[in-house]
C-alpha cells in the first residue's frame, strides 16, 4: 500500500481540490483507521467551501458522513476489529466527560463534530477515527452501505430535531424545509406517532417526494398559500402545530416555525444559521413555547440501524446521485447549487 | 318515547338477563343522556358476570364501551349538544380533583371507571353520562361508529400500557397476550417507533391475526418454544425486550413479562388479575426494572380519533361478531368463552 | 350590604382612580364572589397603568393577586362554600379544554390570565371568580393571609420558571433579576436541589436581601464585574450555569441569560418583555440550549401551600409595605417607581 | 514499598480474616491503583460474610465504599494522575456499552458492582480500580475524606432511590428503613423539594437521629401505631404518600411501602432482598402505581460532591465508629450486628 491517498482538501474560501496527501496513522490508543467505501457531501461542507466557517484551516480534508471498513485499530480499541464494515458517527464521543455522561455528545470536550472541520475528514480514501470505541457501528448482514449511509449524520440530525420536538402520538408536526435534513426530520418524526406531518418548502418537487415516500402526509408550498401559519392553523382547529422543526437556517422558515406552533408547543431548530434572528418576545413571552437548538448528538445510531433493518425507516430515496471520489468537485457544484434535483451526492471509492 | 328500555342487567353471579328498566334521567347539571348506537362486551363484563367483582350490586346494568347520540344535556354541559354523535370515555372524569389535575383520571374521586360497575352502564338503549364535559368526543365526518368504537376503553387501555412502557424508537417490545386488549397494546406501541413488536400467545390464530394486521412483527407461541424469555433474548443480543406489556392477567404471562424484560427495562401490566403474584425480589432487586400497573386513564381519546382519521390506527379487524342487543346473552357466551374465534362482540341497537 | 364598593379603575394610559362601582354578581353557575381581604400590586398592573397593554378597556378594575373570603357561590361550585378563606389563582382554569387537559392552564380557552385584564380584578372590595372549582384554595389553619399571598401569582410564576428550567440536584442556577418575581424564581429553584443559586441584579440591596433570606447562595452585581457570563463560568469550571432564569424582561438580562447558560442547558424566561429581542442563531445553532417562555400555569398552588405550611418556603420578607385600599394610588407610585426599597405593596381592606 | 499488604479476605460463609496478600498491579490500560485512606463496611459486605452471596469466591478481598490516593495509573487513564485524592464509585463503568450509554451503569457489561464481589475490594491497603476514567472523583479542597466517604455507594444509592421515586415539590415521601441507606434516601429525597419526609423504623433512636439531622420531618415507629399506611394516609388527606422508598429488604417494609403509597404514586425499592415477595395484583392492578427496583448507578457523584461542598448535604453524622483496618473483624461484629447504635463503621489506615 502506498503512503499517499486522494483527498478533497479545503484550500481557502471557494477553493477546494482533489489532491494527494499522506494516509492517516493511529495517534491515540483508541483511534481506528477506516477505509472510506461510501461517503457524501453534506450541507455544512458547502458552508466550509464558501468560506463560511473561517475556523477551518486551509489544508483540511473535508467530509464527515461516511461508512467504511476498519483497516487498523489502536491498542485500546475494544469494540471493533480490522475488517469490520462500519457506519461512523459524525460526532466523536469520549463517553467520560461532563457532556458525554449527560448524553450531550455534541459538546464532548475532546470530540464533538470535528471530522472535516477540526481534524481531517472522510472525503478521502482513508480517515482516522478518534475515540473509536463509541464511534463505529457494524453494518448488519443484509443491509447495504447506502442503507445506513445517513445514520452517522443527517438521519441522526433529523432524529435529534424530532426528539427535541417532544412529539406525542396524535400530534401535528410541521417541518420547515424539505431538503435532505428536513426529509430526515420527517422520517424521524414518524417514530413518535404523529397523526399528521406537514412538509413546508417552496420546492414543490421536494414536497412531492416527501409525500410519495410516505414521510409527510401533505406538503404546503409557501408560494401557494397566503400564510403558512394560517394554513397550518386551519388544519388544527385554529391552534397551530404541536411541534415545528426548522431544517433550513433562514429567516422566513425561522419565523414560520415560531408562528405556526401552537401555545405550549415546541420549536425545534436544526438548520444551520448564518445570521442572528429576531425573536418577538413582546408577544412570545405569553405564548408558552420552548425553542430548542443544537448540533446532533448521534447517540441513537444502533437504534436507527435496527429500524432500517426491520423496514421501519428507509432513506435510500435520498441517494439521487452517485459518482466516484474522482468526480467530487462536480459533486460540490451539483449538490451545493441544488442542480438536477440533487438530494444527496453519494461518493464511491476512487477509481485509478 | 316510552319510559322504559331494554338493558342487560346483572342479577348475581352467573346470572344476567335482558330486561325492561326505566330510561335514565339527568341527575347532575353536567350529566348527559346518550342513546347507545354501538357498544361491546368487554373482558371485565365477563368478570362481573361470573361474580368476580362482588362490589357490583345486583340490578346493575353492565357495559362501558360504546358510542352513541346525545339526546339530552344538563344545564352545565358546555362542550356537546343534543344530536351530537359521540365516542364516550369509559373513565368518568371531573377535571378538578387531586387525581384529575395530575392526569390520573382513573382515580377521579367522583368518577373513574364507574359505568356498568358503580352506576348503570351501556348495554342498554340509553345511558346517563356524568361529567359529560370531559367524557364525550364528537365522531368526525367520514368515520364510522365501529372505526372509533374502542377509543373509549380497550384502545385507550392499550395506549396506557404502551405509554407507561416508555417505549423509545428502535426498541423491542413484547406483548404478552394477543386478545383484544393485547392487540390494542400492540397497536398503541407502534406509535412510539419500536423496531420490533413481538406478540406472545398460545392461540396461534391470534398471533397470525396480529402479524397479518401489521401490529406485530412476529408472534411467539409459548407452546412452540422452550422458553419465551430465551426466545426474546435470542432476538435482542441476549438482553431481553426493552419493554414488556402484560395484557392477560395470569401467572404465566406475568412471569414471562418480568423474565423477558432486559435490565433497566419496563414491565407494563394492563391485565386484570384475580390473584396475587410472586415477585422474585431476591434476584430482581439488582435488575433495575420498573413495573407499572393500573387502570386506563382514557385521556388521549381526541388524539386516538385523529390517528384513526389519518389512517395511522385501524382497529376494525377486532369486530369479528355483530348482533343487536336482543342477542346479548349469546354474546356473553361466545365472547366470554372465546368461541368461534371471537375477538370482539359488537352490539347494535335493539330490534323491536 | 350596599350595592357599591370601592375599586381601583383603569381609565386610560397613566390614569387610574379609586372609585365607587357596583358589587359583582354571579354570572355563570361555577362562579364565586370573593370578598378581597389582602391583595397586592403586581408588575403587570404597572404595565397596564402606563398604557402598555392597550387591550385593557377603560373602566376595568385592575389586580389579580389576592386572598379573600367566599361570600357567594353559583350552583355548580362543588369544592368551596361561603365562609371559606381562600387563596385564589390568577389564572382562571376550566379543566376541560385542549390546553387545560395538557396542564397548559395559561391558555385555557375560557380562562387564562383574565383578572384585572379581560374581566374585573381584585383591587376592590369584592371580585367575581369564574371557574371557581379550580381556582380557590382553602388557607389551612395556622397560616396567615400574607403567608399564602403570593401563591396565586408571583410564587407560581417563579415555580413555573424553575420547573421549565428543569433543574437537577447539584446544578448551578443563575436568576437574572432580583425583584419580587426573580426572588420567587430563586425560592422555587431551591425545590429542585441545586448546589448553588446565583442572583444577578444591579440593585445591591436586593442581592443582599436574597442572600440574607437564604434563597440565593451569592449575588453578582453586573456593575461590579466585567462580564456576568464570565463570572458565572468562573464558578462552574468554565462551563456556565446549568440553567438560567430571566425575570426582568429587558435586553441586558435576556442577553446575559443566554450567554451565561452552558451548552445543553436551559434558559427559562419569565420576564414580561415589551420589545423583540435578538437571538444570535449564528452561534447558538450549535449550543444545544432550550429557551422556554410563557405565562404562569398556577397549577401547583396546593403544593406551594403545603410547602409554606411545613416551613420549606417562606415569602413573607417580600411584604415590605402595607396600606389599606384607600392608599392604593400611593402604592402604584411607590411600587411602580421602586421607591423606598419596596418589594411588594400589600393592600389591606378599605377603611371607611 | 513491600510487595504485600493487609486485607480483609472472605474465606467462606462466616469466615473472614485480616491477612497478608500481594499488592494489586495494573492489568488493563485504563486501570488505576489507589491507596485506600478511608473506607467502610457496607450492608452487602455483611451478606457476603454470612455466605448469602455464594457467587463470591473464597479468597476475595471484600469492600467497595472508599476514598483514597492514586498511586499508579495505566497508559489510557486520562482524567486523573498519581497523587490525586479521590472518592471512588462502587459501580465500575466503561461508558461505552449498551447499558452505560443509557445511564444504566449498574449493568455495565464489563463493570457494574464488582469491587469486593467479582474482583478484589477496598478493605485493604491498596485496590485496583478498573475503568478509572469514569470511576475516580477528585476531592475538592476544603472537604475531608469523611465528608465524601459515602458518595461512592450509599449516598448514591439513596440518590438512586429518590430519583426513581420521581418526587415532585410539595410531595409527601415515606422512607421505610432508617438505617444508613434509608438515611441517605431521606437526604437525597430532600433534593426534590418534598413538603414532608416521613421516616419509618422500629428503632426509635434512628428515627430521632433522622429528625435531629433534618433529613426527616417526622418519624413513625410501627411499634407505636396500629397501621403505618393508615398513619401516613391520615397525614395526607386520606390518600397516602406520593412516593415510598423501601431501604430495608424485608417483607414488612415491602408491604408497607406498597400499602402506604397513594394511587398513581411510585414505590422505589433499594433494599437488598433475600426472598421473593408477594404482590397483591388482585387489588393493585387498579392502583396505578409504579414499582422501581435496582442497584445504584452512581452516576451523579460530582453533583453530590458539589452539594456537600455548598452545604446542601451533610452525611458526617453517619460516622459513628472509627478504627484502623487492624480492628476490622470487630467492625464486622459491631456494624453487622447493629451493636452500640452503630450507623457506619469507618476504617482508617492500617497501623503497623
Amino acid at each position: 500500500m502506498s503512503n499517499t491517498m486522494k483527498a478533497l482538501v479545503y484550500e481557502g474560501p471557494e477553493k477546494i481540490s482533489l489532491t494527494d496527501v499522506p494516509i492517516p496513522k493511529i495517534i491515540e490508543p483508541d483511534d481506528a483507521i477506516v477505509r472510506v467505501t461510501t461517503s457524501t457531501i453534506c450541507g455544512t461542507d458547502i458552508h466550509i467551501w464558501h468560506g463560511g466557517m473561517p475556523e477551518v484551516a486551509p489544508g483540511r480534508i473535508i467530509g464527515h458522513e461516511f461508512v467504511g471498513e476498519v483497516v487498523e485499530v489502536g491498542p485500546a480499541v475494544r469494540n471493533n476489529k480490522v475488517g469490520d464494515k462500519v457506519a461512523v458517527s459524525c460526532v466523536t464521543q469520549c463517553g467520560e466527560c461532563f457532556y458525554c455522561v449527560r448524553g450531550i455528545y455534541s459538546h464532548c470536550v475532546t470530540g464533538s463534530w470535528i471530522f472535516g472541520y477540526m481534524i481531517d475528514g472522510c472525503q478521502a480514501e482513508y480517515v482516522r477515527v478518534p475515540h473509536a470505541n463509541l464511534g463505529l457501528f457494524t453494518i448488519p448482514d443484509g443491509l447495504t452501505e447506502e442503507d445506513v449511509l445517513f445514520v452517522g449524520d443527517i438521519l441522526s440530525t433529523g432524529y435529534y430535531g424530532a426528539e427535541k420536538a417532544q412529539i406525542q402520538p396524535g400530534d401535528t408536526v410541521a417541518v420547515m424545509g424539505a431538503g435532505p435534513v428536513g426529509m430526515c426530520g420527517m422520517t424521524a418524526s414518524r417514530l413518535w406517532g404523529p397523526a399528521e406531518i406537514i412538509a413546508v418548502d417552496i420546492n414543490q418537487g421536494r414536497l412531492d417526494t416527501a409525500v410519495a415516500n410516505g414521510i409527510a402526509d401533505i406538503g404546503i408550498n409557501p408560494l401557494e398559500v397566503e400564510n403558512v401559519g394560517d394554513a397550518i392553523r386551519e388544519r388544527t382547529k385554529g391552534r397551530g402545530a404541536d411541534a415545528t422543526i426548522e431544517a433550513n437556517g433562514f429567516k422566513p422558515t425561522f419565523d414560520m416555525a415560531i408562528d405556526a406552533v401552537r401555545p405550549g408547543g415546541i420549536v425545534s431548530l436544526i438548520g444551520v444559521f448564518e445570521k442572528p434572528q429576531e425573536l418577538a418576545m413582546n408577544t412570545l413571552w405569553i405564548k408558552n413555547i420552548m425553542i430548542s437548538m443544537g448540533l446532533v448528538n448521534a447517540n441513537r445510531i444502533p437504534e436507527l440501524i435496527k429500524l432500517i433493518q426491520t423496514g421501519k425507516i428507509n432513506t435510500n430515496f435520498l441517494c439521487t446521485h452517485r459518482a466516484p471520489l474522482n468526480n467530487i468537485i462536480e459533486g460540490y457544484d451539483v449538490f451545493g447549487n441544488k442542480k438536477d434535483n440533487c438530494l444527496k451526492w453519494v461518493i464511491t471509492p476512487y477509481q485509478k
